[in-house]
C-alpha cells in the first residue's frame, strides 16, 4: 500500500502540444496487460535524457545514447513492461534495433530516430515478435491526452501510477509540463529501475534543455532510495516540442529558464516522491535532511547512510524511535574528521519535531514518549545538523517491511 | 534458524592457560539471563585489538583504545550485554571507567589493565550500578574451562553460541587457540556489533600479535556482512599469554609465526562464519567469491555489492536463481572500466557448479533447472571471474527473509 499516494486525476495530467502517446497489451510476459506504450513527438521536438550509471546496462539504454548521439531529431519513443532486455548481450542490442526499426518504418521515421526503453526481468529474451507485433495497436491508440493511460501501461510492481503535471507562464506564454514516472524498488541514486519521462511544449535550445535535465534528475531521481539497488535500465528523458509559442530560452541566467527549469524540476521531484510512496512494501515517506555540511556531497552520504541503513528502516516500519540506529548510521557514513560531540539530530512529522540528539548522545530534553508519538505518523523527518559548514541536501526513502520481502522473493512466481 | 550452525560441545573448547573466565547475572536489561562476563589474563599477557570505524564509537570502545595505548598490560576484560553504552556521551564515558575501576579495585589491578566492551540497546544509559553489583559472582566465577559459558553470556541477538578452538605444535610445543564471538545483525566490514575474544598461551611479541590481529581480521570478520550496517562497538581482542612455554615468536618470517597466524586465523574465520551462519534470520549462507580483478580491494567492491542487495538477498531467500539481479549488483559495484561481455559468473553449491553468466549475459549452457535444483541447498556460491588480473576476495554473507524484519522491528520491544 503505497503511503498518501493516489492515482492521479486523469484530468489535472494537461497535453503537451507536440506529444501523443498510445498503450496496447502486446503479451510480452503476461497476457491481458498492458505492456506496450508508443510516444509521438512532433516534428523539430528537442530530446534530452540521463541514465543508468550500472556497468552492465541494457540493450536499450546502449540504443538510447547511440541515438541521442546521432542528432537526427528523437521523433518517438517505445516502452514495453515485462522484461528488461538487459543481460541480454548481442541478441538484445539486436531485438533493440529491431524494436527502432519496425516502430520507424510504421511511423516512417528513420530507426535512429526512435528511443527504446524496457522495464522487468533481467536476462531473460526479448519477445521482440510480440512486441512488434503489439506496434499498430499501440500506434491507432496514439493521443494527446493519453497520459494518464501510458501512467499505467509503463507500471511493473508499482501499485499506483505515477504522474504529475502543471502549467506555467513564460514571457505570457502558457507552458505546459507533464510527466510520468514508474519504479517501486531497486531505486537509488544513479537512476534504478526507473524510468521517467516529462514533456513541455517550451521552446529551448539543446544545451539549456540538458542542463535541465541534469538539475531536475539531481534533485528527483538522484536523490531517492528504496533499496540501494541501482538497476540495468534507469532512464530519464525530457522533450521540449517547442509548440507552446515562447520565445526560444537560450540564457541560463534569464527568468525564463529559471521558470521552466523550476517547473520541470518540481515535476520531477514529485514523480520521484511518488516512487518512493509506492516503495515495494512501504509503510512509511522518510525526509532525512542533512544541513551544516562542508559539502553538499557529505550531506547525501550522510543522508544515504541513514535512508539505506536496514536497521533504521525496519526500526521505522516498526514506528519505533530507535534513534541509537540512526547515529550509527551517520557515524559510519565515512566523514573521518566527523565530530559527533557537536552534531545534533531531531525527529519529526508535519505537526511536530524535537531534537533528540547532541553532545553525543540523547538529548536531555528528549522524552521517548514524543519520539514514540511522531513515528505514529506515515510521514517522518529525520534533521540532522553536521554543524560543519553550510551545505544541505534532502534525500527520501522509506521503511523495509515484512511485504518488501515478500514482493522481491515472490517477484518471478 | 541458523544456517548449518550447532552450539559448539564444550569439551572441544580447549582452555588457555593463563585465561579463567567468569559469568553472572547482573539483571542490566533483562532478569535471569547471564549478562555479565569477566575474563582475567595472566600477568605478563599481551593483548592487541582492532575497532569499529563508525565515528560514533561506543564509550568502551573509548576506553580499549585508550587502556591499549597505556601499554600498562592488560589484566582483564569485562564484557556486559543488554546496553550498549553507545551514543550516552560524557555519562557513557563515566560508566565505563567506573566498571573498570570497580573491577581492577576486586583484582588488585590498574583501571587501565581493565578492556571493557558492551553490546546492546544505543542511546540508553547503562545501569553501571548493577554491573557493578554483578562483578563479585563473576569473579567467583572464575574458571579456565568456561569458554562455553562465556560464549553463551556474550549473546543478544544470538540464537546460538559462537565458539572455535584448536591446539598446534609450535617448534615442539603445543599451543592452544580457542576463541568466542557474538554477533547477529549489523554485521560488516569495519567491525559491526560484533564481539570476538581469540586467546592462545604462545609466546609472541606485542607488534607481531598486532601484525596477526589485522591479519585475521581482514580475512574474517571484515570480509562478512549480514545487513551492511556498521556498529559503535564492535571489537575484536587477541590475548597472548605466553604461558605455553614456546620461545618467543619474534620474526614475521618464521614458520612459528605463520604457524599461529593461520591457527589465529582460521578460529577468527570460523568464528566469523558462524556469525553470517547465526545472521538474524538466515536460511542461506553464501559466499561471494570474486576472482580476476585487478586488486583484491575491487574484489571486495564487488563481493559486497553482491552481498548487499536486498534484490540479491530476497531472491535467495526465495531460492530463485534470478541472475540478474546478480549481474546488476557486479554493474554497480563502481568498476568504471569493468568489461561486463568478459566476466563470468557461476552459481554453486558443495555438490555442483554452472556457469550462467558470459558474453554481457545468460551462458547459453546455462538451464534454469540447474538453478533452481543449486539454489536448493543452504549452502551457495556465486564465484565471479572479473578477467582483468589476479586477485581474488570472498565475502560471505547470509539471506534476507521476513524473519530479518521481524527481529529488527521487535527487538526492543
Amino acid at each position: 500500500m503505497a503511503v498518501n499516494l493516489t492515482t492521479p486525476n486523469p484530468v489535472d495530467l494537461f497535453p503537451v502540444a507536440g506529444v501523443r502517446l498510445g498503450v496496447a497489451e502486446a503479451g510480452i510476459r503476461k497476457a491481458n496487460r498492458r505492456d506496450l506504450t508508443v510516444v509521438e513527438l512532433a516534428s523539430g521536438s528537442r530530446v534530452a535524457g540521463v541514465f543508468t550509471q550500472n556497468r552492465f546496462c541494457a540493450a536499450p539504454v546502449t540504443l538510447c545514447r547511440e541515438h541521442l548521439a546521432a542528432a537526427g531529431g528523437v521523433r518517438a519513443l517505445v516502452i514495453n513492461t515485462g522484461i528488461a532486455n538487459a543481460g541480454t548481450g548481442e541478441r538484445g542490442l539486436a531485438d533493440a534495433r529491431a524494436t527502432c526499426a519496425a516502430l520507424a518504418e510504421k511511423l516512417a521515421i528513420d530507426a535512429r530516430q526512435v528511443l527504446p526503453f524496457s522495464t522487468g526481468v533481467i536476462l531473460e529474451p526479448l519477445p521482440v515478435a510480440r512486441l512488434i507485433a503489439g506496434l499498430p495497436h499501440a500506434i491507432a491508440d496514439l493521443r494527446p491526452d493519453a497520459w494518464f493511460d501510458a501512467a499505467h501501461a509503463i507500471m511493473t510492481t508499482d501499485t499506483v501510477a505515477k504522474a504529475a503535471s502543471r502549467r506555467i507562464d513564460i514571457g505570457g506564454t502558457t507552458v505546459t509540463v507533464t510527466g510520468i514516472a514508474k519504479g517501486a524498488g531497486m531505486i537509488h541514486p544513479n537512476m534504478a529501475t526507473m524510468l521517467g519521462f516529462i514533456a513541455c511544449d517550451a521552446a529551448v535550445s539543446q544545451s539549456l534543455l540538458e542542463a535541465i535535465t541534469r538539475e531536475a534528475a539531481d534533485a528527483s531521481f538522484n536523490s531517492i532510495t528504496v533499496d540501494g539497488d541501482t538497476s540495468t535500465n534507469d532512464s530519464f528523458i525530457v522533450i521540449a516540442t517547442g509548440k507552446a509559442g515562447n520565445s526560444e530560452i537560450a540564457s541560463a541566467g534569464s527568468a525564463e529558464y529559471r521558470a521552466l527549469a523550476d517547473a520541470i524540476t518540481a515535476v520531477a521531484v514529485r514523480l520521484a516522491q511518488s516512487i518512493v510512496r509506492d516503495g515495494e512494501g512501504a509503510t512509511k515517506f522518510m525526509s532525512i535532511a542533512v544541513e551544516g555540511g562542508a559539502s553538499r556531497e557529505e550531506c547525501r552520504r550522510v543522508g544515504y547512510a541513514v535512508a539505506h541503513s536496514p536497521l533504521v528502516k525496519t526500526a521505522f516500519f516498526a514506528s519505533d524511535p530507535n534513534l541509537g540506529r540512526i547515529l550509527a548510521a551517520i557515524g559510519y557514513a565515512g566523514i573521518a574528521d566527523l565530530d559527533v560531540e557537536r552534531l545534533r539530530v531531531w525527529l519529526g512529522n508535519p505537526s511536530e519535531e524535537v531534537l533528540v540528539a547532541e553532545r553525543g548522545g540523547r538529548a536531555a530534553s528528549y522524552a521517548e514518549e514524543a519520539g514514540a508519538r511522531i513515528m505514529q505518523d506515515a510521514e517522518l523527518t529525520v534533521r540532522v545538523d553536521l554543524a560543519r559548514g553550510q551545505a544541505r541536501a534532502t534525500v527520501w526513502t522509506c521503511d523495509f517491511s515484512y511485504d518488501y520481502v515478500k514482493i522481491n522473493a515472490d517477484y518471478r512466481s
